[in-house]
């Protein structure tokens, strides 16, 4: 039940506070997908949840998690829209007379700012707000005590960089890269590995504490089926972000070795693989499994608001692993230079880059 | 369900993080109370909880929150108490084989550090850990939700100042003190009515969550009834607090406007005073209502340890009041003349000094 503190994994949370570079002030990018999630999200629920077996199981709590909240206010609006939706399927069943009380349990790592998140809480919500820390790849909840599982953006983030990557020896030792995108294919192996056990850990954990029937939405980055890693939009931001790191070490700003031994422990998968990962683990029905392109509704893709974006959640592992005094620079170098993707950024984002899933507990 | 902006009670934190002057390294006295505490709960859940209830009602999961839990480490003792004892009844009427999940709920104001909190939960605990921000004079769950309720050393606090203290024309105007222990009686029961609204709003909102069985643990600071409020330890500690800061005052350091207006919202019960309120709500049996006497079992009443532990938990608000720049001063004063009052403290400690009740929903 609790962790064994050699097993923690790493965390990465994102800038805290609401300064002028915290996440809670740069997450519009991740903002768009929570909204063009909405109109789906009220499908969903219309469609999948079971009104009827809450109210005979007379019980008058719907529990939602929220897994990798970080610091809002995403998590609010989309905890907002998922209660909106649940309401209005009580009303339109006739059942508004048992409209059940809502808790909401916002999670994220131990390290992540809660004392900034419940501050930043809606003081009108229609729900009673818990925060519970600790990674979601181990267990967070009793057993069955969910209704509903909400996680955005988060899954992405691995447990740990795959071992291999750091041993010279190995033919997945990732030099002069901080990312698979564009690696030999034993670098990408070495990820996609580590993503298939996290991803197994996580969907152990959550079969264990969802209800039968309960629903789980899971949003994240995504990429389509059989198109090259190298191609993904944010295989594209980070090997750019590579770049960026391999010119400060020519010009002697940090070493090599530095480089050599940073990788950014994230995973874009595609609709295969995560069929794949549920169908294997076997204690959910995929209800939906697809490629959307939220980020195309978003207009400010300037150099400035795209690396803005980046740092909010990067700056944290690279100030860990290079030091802070080297942020400023790599994000003025970043911005820049933005010119030279911002095209081919554009083009993959309107081929779909975020994965949409909903998992019921059978 | 949620607060209303205008009606959040007033928070006055507990000294944050760890440094040497925090609530985590200065609270052993509240500690003290803690572990003198074991043994009586122990009883109390050997004798009052209904064990086939819980498993009868098929419910996999305990909950029990802390109400005012601070920053630790006391609380993680008391709900590892409280956790040992219920499995001990499992195990000694044979029902090993139900033992529950554990989901522990530790509460305390928005302000409260939650991130010191949770970066020192006991890593091997038997439970599920979550925070829930805000006042125990609101609801904080929804109805039914919580198995068992503990709080100590939280219920003192007021959720306001009265105002009839601040009100030069009142007969309760506090002129030339910061408590209601050596003052007339008017501001005396202007404490007292505050106080009797707030336990009837906290005792109200307990009913809600509570399950019918559940049982509540409250630690406070108490006096015996038929005793003078001026008597009571806590009373003789800030009323020469109160001293201290107008010998400031007379030399001119601050303001005696700012002491006249400053008064410190921390109410010492009896348990005929609680007895009736408890009465008053209706919702609860009255299972034990007793004073009692850890301090007693502390070693360390020295000028040293005493202002420690006196500067951790009212250093905020008197930063608040005065700015911080007069702490180091005001508790220098308090130390040195400690030894005036040492005496009479000790014989106060001995006569009991804390509240202990157990209330079960009926």
């Amino acid at each position: 039940m609790s962790n064994n503190t050699n097993m923690v994994p790493e965390s990465y949370p994102m800038n805290g506070g609401d300064g002028s570079n915290s996440y809670t002030k740069n997450s519009y990018f991740q903002r768009a997908g929570t909204n063009a999630m909405k109109a789906i999200i009220d499908d969903v629920i219309a469609e999948k949840l079971d009104v009827e077996k809450q109210i005979s199981s007379s019980k008058s709590t719907l529990r939602i998690a929220d897994l990798g909240c970080s610091v809002g206010p995403n998590t609010f609006i989309a905890m907002q829209n998922i209660i909106d939706a649940v309401q209005q399927k009580y009303q339109s069943h006739g059942f508004a007379s048992h409209m059940p009380e809502f808790q909401v349990f916002f999670n994220d790592h131990t390290s992540s700012d809660f004392n900034t998140l419940f501050a930043s809480l809606p003081p009108e919500r229609p729900y009673f707000a818990t925060g519970v820390p600790g990674s979601f790849h181990g267990r967070l909840f009793p057993d069955f005590s969910l209704d509903f599982v909400h996680s955005s953006f988060a899954l992405q983030w691995l447990s740990k960089v795959p071992e291999e990557l750091l041993n010279k020896n190995s033919a997945a030792w990732n030099k002069g890269r901080v990312h698979y995108a564009s690696a030999p294919d034993e670098v990408a192996q070495a990820y996609t590995a580590q993503f298939a056990k996290d991803i197994t850990t996580f969907l152990d954990g959550r079969a264990k504490e969802l209800v039968v029937g309960g629903l789980m939405v899971l949003i994240m980055p995504g990429i389509p089926n059989g198109i090259p890693h190298s191609s993904s939009a944010t295989g594209l931001m980070f090997d750019f972000l590579g770049h960026c790191l391999m010119d400060m070490a020519k010009e002697g700003l940090i070493s090599e070795v530095q480089v050599d031994s940073f990788n950014l422990p994230i995973y874009v998968a595609s609709p295969k693989e995560m069929t794949q990962l549920v169908e294997r683990n076997g204690c959910f029905s995929i209800e939906r499994m697809e490629m959307t392109q939220p980020w195309a509704r978003v207009d400010d893709l300037s150099g400035q608001a795209c690396t803005m974006h980046l740092r909010a959640g990067m700056e944290g592992i690279i100030s860990k692993h290079f030091g802070t005094e080297i942020i400023d620079e790599l994000f003025d170098r970043y911005c820049k230079k933005h010119g030279e993707i911002i095209g081919l950024l554009e083009s993959k984002l309107n081929e779909g880059n975020q994965l949409f899933i909903v998992l019921k507990r059978i």
